[in-house]
């Protein structure tokens, strides 16, 4: 079998690695590639090369930011009486499209065992720090890990030692997604939007 | 709604261009991207700028190397008898895989009158001149444009321009897909694979 030429091999493998990107996608996008202007390709280059330039990480909810604090932590147009817990920055991004308007602290993973992931690995004490530290302003922390048993579990711990302190604690709903369908929703996503039902 | 940091936001833009890839899965290549050390996006982004580079596009047969004549067309590993007509470099990459030894000939798309693209668009003329050229060695002409009513009509067409010529011209077998299903095939695969049986 021909190999192929080394220059297109390469940015096959590159793209390969890539989270949902397998070799024939890679190969996709690689000949789509080729059969674009040569500024197109740089100007793709260019803003990876580009991409962790004047960005930071907020030092206070951990987020990427153009500053730090970033500027949702430093906006005033913020409900700064509410923050929200997530995993990753990329949940954020999530709850801002669904109209989220006070701050967030992103935690950074889940609590895993088998991943050997504790508590310590995550910004949780930084959390509390931050509750404590704005105990004045701040009156609600909302959960917002993903459904899953590693965010569940995650949630819980955290909540726990958010309790020494005056404030709610809340856990995003969990029931029927929006344009689902009951009967291929599953037993235990059924059974918390019964317990979680709503007077019409 | 808080916008990302420009730099996130230009590659995620960059990204969705990309077939194949929308914006969500562009944002968790990108937030995957922020996640490794500088020099990994430096390959990234390194590897796309060399694309080019030491690459041709082969005068014989017109699909990419990093010489010309490609290395295919230059090799004396090959069955110079056999030239297998396809679409794009993509389907090259196929049929090395599947094990064919024989020369190509990339006419860069198909006959499409809704798209504008005519037989003059094609790298038709090309083949009919090099067919002629070496039909002391050329045997047989393997059409393995797509199965798709333009493919199709392309193949058609090409074998009648071939016609004047003293060789072979063969289609790729139409029938059922290794690991297929009976059940879920569809009624022309079906019917093109009852004609197309073969003695046990």
């Amino acid at each position: 079998m021909a190999r192929l030429p080394n220059s297109i091999q390469d940015v096959i493998d590159e793209f390969s690695r890539l989270p949902g990107i397998g070799p024939k996608s890679a190969s996709r996008i690689v000949f789509y590639l080729l059969s674009k202007p040569n500024d197109e390709i740089k100007k793709l280059s260019q803003s990876i090369l580009n991409l962790k330039e004047n960005l930071h990480v907020c030092n206070t909810c951990y987020n990427y930011g153009e500053s730090d604090p970033c500027e949702i932590c430093s906006s005033d147009q913020r409900d700064r009486k509410t923050i929200c817990v997530v995993e990753e920055p990329l949940d954020v991004i999530a709850l801002e499209k669904a109209g989220f308007k006070g701050l967030y602290h992103v935690v950074g993973g889940v609590i895993s065992p088998i991943l050997g992931i504790g508590p310590d690995d995550l910004r949780i004490r930084e959390l509390i720090d931050r509750v404590k530290n704005e105990s004045d302003t701040i009156e609600e922390i909302i959960m917002a890990t993903n459904p899953t048993l590693e965010g569940e579990a995650t949630a819980v711990f955290i909540s726990e030692q958010l309790q020494i302190l005056p404030l709610k604690v809340t856990r995003l709903a969990r029931g029927l997604p929006i344009g689902g369908d009951l009967e291929y929703a599953d037993e235990l996503t059924l059974s918390r939007s019964l317990e979680g039902r709503k007077e019409l």
